[in-house]
């Protein structure tokens, strides 16, 4: 996993225009508190006859959408296959791995020729962080202003609509965040959904925001973002509201920094025990996919608690949002 | 190919409802031959203009049909989704041996995080026997009783829709079964569809059901089963009304196993001086894809008595037709 | 890359009727200036309102269209998959190199298969130059008289949608053929995409047709078709209207064909001090993907003269043409 040389953090990010309206969805930094609102809204308008049921509704009909990673991901790209089906869009998978950029062909030639295959919108996953924002400033340098950029997880940087399910869920379940308490456990070092979370809790106005994990899987500067840090379970968890469990990603870590999983398990997994410290109706939420047995029990996973698989369903209604209000709706 | 330690074989299938309704397509095993009879009738619904050509009509219009597939299968994953658009259903295809079980997830949280996303149906096909019963039996006991399953080959267990669809076959060129003698022909041990066939001949009062192989490659109690057994290809032929070819499965058996391809041939390849055997109308039928020159010889699978392709016609009408039914028209 | 053993260049061509007819599009070769025209003529009625934008009509609806990719390519599949959704078809991805084909199965049962599956249109790329003349031909021999088939690039030999496209390019820009002078220049020798295009060209009476590149990388017999041969790009480049730049097909090449890359460019690269050679309106076209640096230098690739990225979005159009005349309309 490299990360391209310029940051992508810069002060005026390429997803909002100038009069506010969003053009892309790269990130959950940045954005506006009423962005946040509307579009969590707007998802539960599919959701209204039931929490399951999303509706189908023509509101991309005659637009393609194409479904671009760069790195395997058959859930995510299932959930925006899905959410853009369920807008009447027509869908392309493009497993680009296999594909021209194996014949030498750069990203930003790739984007040029979808570009010019009738391409309405592009929902990106990419290994290298910042990627997303490449092809959006990129879009926008050659004028084409008319096509819209998601971003589905770039290397460990942002997972916004990862981020913004995980506010659906709490908003749908606790109501208001002014009071609520809100602890992300685990390997955030390694995690965008950790950073989306934590950007889009603040811009909610989140109560208190909480990180927990050991030192070697916490980045730096956490407190600097409002963010208070536990390298103890029990400590981090007392009197949550909310707690996201994240995946240990194996897959992304080296050799040195893995540690072992039943040491991991004994002293960051999530037991019925532990869970007991929180407040008595907090949540559990979880990103997947789950290893159970590791960062969390399966008595937690599949206990009364756990919103994960609402987290899912919440999904699919908030990539729908993000969609129809990309595509002008 | 590992299987479940428990047997599938159980008294009361997951796939009847206590009305008798179909809930699941697992088996041909338990299906009453009303059931079958129905589904065979809707079939021929969709084929009324043509036998090539099957109507577009909007009966799963708006559902979502996930093509689940653990085992490769390229050809039955096409006649699947083929039949789903057909119907006007969404289709997503999930190349699952790709996907978040690599990631260590298990198969029943991939089928929690699919049933989250909005799935009406699931299509499986998994390498190990049993499991769309698994997935039945856990949907039912977390109570998505709103979500079918239909078993598209799994193990060496059970492939339901290539038995309806052969039954569709037979009755099709012969109409009643009850005056008919049935060979199977081949690797009967290792073969799904061999076991659909004879329990869905059993049901629909087939007159003789025949099974003719080598030793080593017919399973044990054949006998039990009301089926006669036959060593010598030309002994087992004679009279026959219908003679269903297997594929000789290389991929599923290991070299003691395996016989050669010469000599397999010389005793049980379909040549049409050994099919002169049966009756002179019989036909000549075959799941595929075939191996000409092994288990079949080019001038039977060509000939006028072949309707192996006939069958892959009505397969996709079958396949409608269960899933139609599934979905509750 | 191997050649089947009856060469494909029949006097007759399987894909046009008694009457004229296109019943498949093989290969440029054979097709009459009239049918050329046709297409680029109903290409032109899809992008009516701009030159972006490709209407969604109904033209195929109900009507299934197979992508039937032997070989890889996620960039010719993708517009195929394009235009037929935009025709409103039902599509259906077949990537047929890990199918039935593994299991033994041959071309042309897969094909019956196929068939016998309601296919109404097929899109074939195959590494074998020929194949879809086989595919043809088999279909007339079998009478299925209603399925057609698309050549998307065979082996070494024909490639006739990107030739159709290049010339609707061509005409976009230049307008009469007959005034004209394109050069195609590089590795012709392995260019399915240079022999679509020379056939094309001389279809519509283009003035001079030039082929420029080294000796070891251009086809014997060119001056016999009527093509002026030059070894030297700035001799060849002269007073042209239209300049095809081709791909170094590495990935075609035995070691002792292929030229350093950067002697290569050198030589035969298009940098813009050599483009000054031809006409100061001249375009700039090239099929994709591009090696910058190698064939093209950057500076034209992204100059005022390239028109790489209209051929793609036109490339839409003149697949909808074909498809949609195909299907009778």
């Amino acid at each position: 996993m490299a990360d391209l040389p310029t940051p992508p953090h810069q002060p005026l990010s390429p997803q909002l225009g100038a009069d506010g309206r969003l053009l892309h969805l790269l990130s959950t930094e940045g954005l506006p508190r009423e962005t946040i609102t509307h579009i969590l809204d707007t998802a539960k308008s599919f959701l209204e006859v039931s929490d399951r049921d999303v509706k189908k509704v023509p509101l991309l009909r005659g637009k393609s959408v194409f479904n671009l990673f760069f790195e395997n991901s058959t859930r995510t790209r299932t959930t925006f296959e899905i959410a853009a089906k369920r807008l009447s869009a027509d869908v392309i998978n493009l497993d680009v791995s296999r594909s021209s950029t194996a014949k030498g062909e750069t990203l930003l030639d790739t984007i040029d020729n979808l570009c010019s295959m009738h391409a309405d919108m592009f929902v990106v996953r990419h290994a290298t962080s910042g990627a997303p924002f490449l092809i959006a400033e990129h879009l926008a340098r050659t004028g084409r202003h008319d096509i819209r950029v998601v971003n589905a997880g770039d290397g460990r940087h942002a997972h916004p609509t990862q981020g913004l399910l995980d506010m659906y869920t709490i908003r749908h379940y606790k109501g208001d965040f002014a009071g609520l308490t809100v602890a992300i456990v685990g390997d955030i070092l390694h995690s965008r959904v950790a950073r989306s979370d934590i950007h889009a809790l603040r811009a909610l106005g989140c109560g208190e925001i909480r990180a927990i994990g050991p030192k070697t899987l916490l980045p730096a500067h956490l407190e600097a973002q409002g963010v208070k840090v536990f390298h103890n379970l029990e400590d981090g968890l007392r009197d949550c509201d909310v707690v996201i469990m994240l995946r240990l990603q194996n897959e992304r870590m080296d050799g040195a920094l893995l540690p072992s999983a039943s040491e991991y398990f004994k002293r960051f997994g999530l037991t019925p025990a532990k869970l007991k410290l929180a407040k008595p109706d907090a949540i559990v939420m979880h990103p997947g996919p789950m290893n159970r047995g590791i960062e969390i029990d399966s008595a937690v996973a599949d206990g009364p608690q756990a919103v994960i698989l609402n987290q899912v369903t919440f999904g699919i209604a908030v990539r729908m949002a993000v969609m129809s209000i990309l595509a002008g709706n």
